[in-house]
């Protein structure tokens, strides 16, 4: 193969990782350089094909490099903006795909990380074969990427697939960052437990291990750590979790009927704390005819490069 | 064009429409039998077929015909099967694209009557040119047809898009035919429209021209001829169905990200009645991207042709 190696690159707020890899998703080098310190896009550019040129020469120099793959919070795959990010210091439309594909002269393809997360799935994870899924990542908010027909769903706008903003709390639901009210991403991501933790130590006397810190530090982790200790209020909050997040897939499941649900990210490393709830309440939530049918998944891809195999699959598609 | 024609059927629990259909969408004959007569499948197809050939002859035999497209509830498009359909009188899986194609000798494609309207909207109505669109039928039930990149959603399995089973009211919702409660077409159907009349002339007092007649013989029709007539009770309930419909609809926009969504059926006979409440509320609940871009349109079809034109429409891809 003439060119036998893609970038995927993943853009947080924080950090921007990336790495090359080959057509079966081994990452052969990988590096990073921070999101966050780049007010000027320009200057961002530049310190990025600084740090990734050097990885590049290490396997054989640009013509080796198929193409760019990146994921970052509202990529805009049909235009390859990055379009009014609320956790990124660049406000309003930035071309990032054109002004990479400038800088490094290969194709730059970019979506949101969710849609990235799907492809990675389906190119190298737990959906190979499959052509109907959808992937629903827990991390600090909730996304997803819906595949039909072994195609990712970008919809009209290239934005469709924020199921982490379809409402579960019709009334009285938790303030979402969106500026609405109950949508599933206030209640089912790592926040969402978080804030879960709290809502229970306040409005209730019970007994818990959750009462030794803070009620304002408290994270996912913390509800984890102490409900694999036992602990009935932790353990509880994974089991609202798992209820609410169950009630809102079996109505993606109405949508598009899915082989698979899979999940991906942070909330994941609860285990089945909180996929035996998800899996009992999507259960008893389906229409008969899907009931005992949908697969419900873990992510395969390897959770260090999750993120950058994902966006890496985007650019053989270039 | 040898063979320039195509045949329509719709399959309801009373009656089956059928007729011929140019590739301009003009129905040149029409006819129908009795669904609720036919217990026996073989004996229907005997039926539909001294009835169908009738017409056949009449635009100048067999080898004018191209395919015959069939909506039917619970057709599977996969399989060309009717499956456990509670509205007919055959019972299991019906194997009717099958046994019509034998006994006509010409390709027959099968799907539900929803998915139907949108391939008909698509070729011939209001969604002409569009790739992403979702119909949404509002007529005993309600019942969807999701188009993405100018393809009907059909999952996994050929029974995705059953939007109108949904959840609306997750706690206390009304009983579904399904076996579960609170979906939305306990209130945004024909049936639910009727429901909720009853179920406010008996919850209130306040005064109703539809008090004249017993709450149990109440429907759709006459909840609309009354707020037509200034009700205030009645033009509550249409604001209410409206409300419901709005936010469901918005949840779906956030799935695949429509051009528009298309309402199709016999409760779009309300007109701004019940869609002035559904944009309000659309509006209202989409996130903030979608706000003012997402079009609300009513189906084009003739409705008395409207069914049929839709399964033909299936005939052409056949």
């Amino acid at each position: 193969m003439k060119k036998p190696y893609v970038v995927g690159m993943d853009i947080g707020g924080t950090n921007t990782d990336f790495g090359i890899v080959d057509a079966r998703g081994n990452v052969l080098v990988k590096s990073k350089i921070r999101t966050d310190k780049h007010i000027d896009i320009n200057r961002y550019i530049d310190d990025l094909h600084g740090e990734l040129m050097r990885l590049i020469e290490q396997v054989g120099g640009i013509e080796k490099i198929r193409g760019i793959g990146v994921g970052a919070p509202n990529g805009n795959y049909y235009n390859g903006n990055i379009e009014f990010a609320p956790n990124l210091l660049w406000k309003g439309i930035v071309p990032l795909a054109k002004l990479m594909s400038a800088k490094f002269g290969v194709p730059v393809a970019l979506t949101n990380d969710a849609n990235a997360a799907a492809i990675g799935e389906m190119t190298y994870g737990a959906a190979r074969g499959m052509k109907n899924f959808i992937v629903i990542t827990l991390g600090t908010g909730v996304g997803s990427g819906i595949v039909i027909d072994g195609k990712v769903v970008y919809g009209h706008d290239g934005f469709a697939g924020e199921l982490g903003h379809t409402i579960s709390v019709r009334n009285n639901g938790r303030m979402c960052g969106c500026g609405r009210t109950g949508c599933l991403e206030t209640y089912a991501s790592a926040t969402g437990v978080a804030r879960s933790a709290r809502e229970i130590l306040e409005t209730t006397d019970k007994p818990s291990l959750l009462r030794n810190a803070a009620a304002s530090s408290i994270t996912s982790k913390d509800v984890y750590e102490k409900a694999i200790q036992g602990d009935e209020v932790a353990k509880e909050i994974f089991q609202y979790t798992g209820k609410i997040l169950g009630e809102a897939l079996a109505d993606f499941v109405a949508f598009s009927s899915p082989e698979a649900i899979i999940l991906f990210g942070g909330l994941t490393r609860a285990g089945n704390l909180i996929k035996d709830p998800i899996k009992e309440h999507l259960e008893k939530n389906l229409l008969k005819l899907w009931q005992g049918k949908i697969k419900l998944l873990t992510s395969e891809l390897r959770e260090s490069d999750a993120a950058v195999l994902g966006a890496s699959a985007l650019a053989w598609e270039v």
